[in-house]
């Protein structure tokens, strides 16, 4: 992580930083990876939440985005964002009256479905709209979350898409497992080979995960690619060798409140601000610049660290700035961050999307 | 939990419903045991976050409320709650400012330090104030996290805030280590017999935590307990014995979205609704009435569900309601919280101090 002019003795804590080149940077480089591999690329909202980073990402060539969330994809929407994919089932009353709404607002609209009593909710909702909702098949490729098991069964729902009243079949999705990128090349290809057969075209096969994203290429099947945390990277991604510290542009600026012992101290960072994913790895977090410092421990308002007892003692009111296990779950803790550019200071953002649950 | 006639399929999901009765009735439960037992009860209303909830507190006999963050006792200072204690070292020129315009909406503002340096910051800011700021010294008495770390440093801490301009002594205050009522006797009473040798008065000496709450009488030196978890209760108090299933008042109510294979389904509760905290628990929480369903894993919206594969498999659009491993952690997940009365929907309440991370 860069140098960097900011005071940070005036920033209350706990405070999100956002390293505004940095992120800038890292939407550049995945994008042009992207063009150079013949892919369409559209970045995961989750990650910061912020409409401004959004515009962004579609003004350096984007397609649209992707939301995990109805809630994200309304607020993004009211922000002139107009092509969504909400990469969800999208089921019950109330989230499919919303969800006709939204489809009026947005040029190109799609959303993802992985059974027939999705399939049901979201036709019998449509067949009256002006246009059509653009649906594509999610397949399980070895992830294991959501999604058909088999290439067969993404035909079938393909077939039904194709003939439902209001509803237009846009491709086929997947979120692999990590690792997974030859797996989305076996199940894909068969995939398209069957729907061919059907004579059903398929526009769009996309898939996605900042874990695998310079494997991306090599599942040549796929057109699409979705990927988050790569706007931002944080630990985990650091561990999995996607990136370097240096490419870390969200910081979590925390103050040293107490040095109870040798070899501990306790930061105003706790699970309510760095959560307590782990993804992994040991401890919640690395602090920029000191290695030889571990966060061991997290309480909802505290963070325990430890050190070497023959180091000298951290010093209360210091500043330290935690680059996070997890960025996207840290972004959904604050409802602001602030973005620095320049190294300096630039502005507090809203994160306009935070907390949309539903 | 008891049977409820709320028609759950017209609540969009993922939602946090809390059971008023069974919170309620966890608040006069400990109230009276802390009435019988000589304790003065002080809820900590990091759990709830609620302002209607912290004025029930009051008015069921709380002498006041603990807060974490100065943010929390600020949007409680804003609803008239007039006695609230910070159990935290406020340090930092942003804010120990806040801490002097709290200062003046509160009838009685206490926080508590650890360290001569947090009391020079609190004495500096509040020598010139109208009255002055009441501290209670932090004592570890094997918890680990913040405090000193004997009866002789807190005496120590206790003469310096007597002298200090500003600040009057007004007590010891621990966040013992669980199963740790005994170790708070022995250190509380060691540390008040060395003040009254050196002519302290320690009004108030207050230890706390769900977990022992029904041992705090076997710490008698202790005059105040502080309790934040017992108002709704979770999946962890029920594992710990401290209640049953049904005394927990808040759960998250879920839609099944995707059956993608046998013995397994997916809900609409990730990491980002019911939060990644285990505390030491296998799974993500308990599913009301369905022992045999298991939360194995949680991305950031899908929860991960596995049942024996000879059960009949789950509905999609199905509504489960799941008790989380830590309502304290969920309740800082949602804007909302929507309250039951007489298992009849009542309204919906806004988090209000959700989210006050400094």
């Amino acid at each position: 992580m860069k140098k960097c002019s900011v005071n940070f003795n005036t920033i209350d804590t706990p405070a999100v930083l956002i390293d505004r080149d940095i992120a800038e940077r890292n939407i550049f480089r995945f994008q042009e990876y992207c063009v150079e591999k013949g892919l369409t690329l559209r970045p995961h909202i989750k990650t910061h939440k912020l409409v401004e980073l959004a515009q962004l990402q579609i003004t350096a060539g984007a397609v649209g985005i992707n939301c995990q969330k109805l809630g994200e994809a309304e607020v993004m929407a009211a922000h002139c964002i107009d092509d969504i994919l909400i990469t969800y089932n999208i089921i019950g009353a109330v989230k499919l009256a919303r969800l006709t709404s939204l489809a009026k607002k947005v040029r190109k609209l799609s959303v993802t479905a992985d059974s027939a009593f999705t399939l049901q909710g979201l036709s019998a909702t449509f067949e009256q709209a002006p246009k059509p909702l653009n649906v594509l098949v999610e397949c399980d490729t070895g992830g294991q979350r959501c999604g058909v098991q088999t290439p067969d069964a993404a035909v079938e729902l393909a077939k039904q898409i194709s003939k439902a009243p209001g509803l237009t079949f846009n491709g086929l999705m997947t979120y692999p497992a990590k690792g997974g990128t030859t797996a989305v090349q076996v199940f894909m290809s068969s995939a398209e080979r069957l729907l061919r057969a059907c004579g059903i075209s398929c526009p769009t096969i996309s898939s996605g995960g900042s874990p695998d994203m310079w494997q991306a290429h090599e599942a040549p099947i796929v057109t699409e690619y979705r990927v988050g945390t790569y706007i931002y990277n944080d630990r985990s991604l650091v561990a999995g060798g996607i990136c370097g510290l240096e490419d870390c542009a969200l910081s979590v600026l925390t103050t040293v409140v107490s040095v109870p012992a040798i070899g501990r101290a306790i930061i105003d960072a706790g699970s309510k601000a760095l959560s307590s994913d782990l993804l992994g790895l040991n401890g919640y977090g690395h602090i920029v610049g000191h290695p030889e410092l571990q966060i061991v421990k997290l309480s909802e308002e505290h963070g325990h660290l430890e050190y070497p007892v023959e180091l000298s003692p951290l010093k209360i009111g210091q500043r330290l700035r935690v680059i996070p296990n997890h960025a996207c779950a840290v972004s959904n803790l604050f409802d602001n961050v602030m973005l620095l550019r320049n190294g300096a200071f630039e502005k507090i953002v809203p994160v306009a999307a935070r907390g949309c649950n539903t």
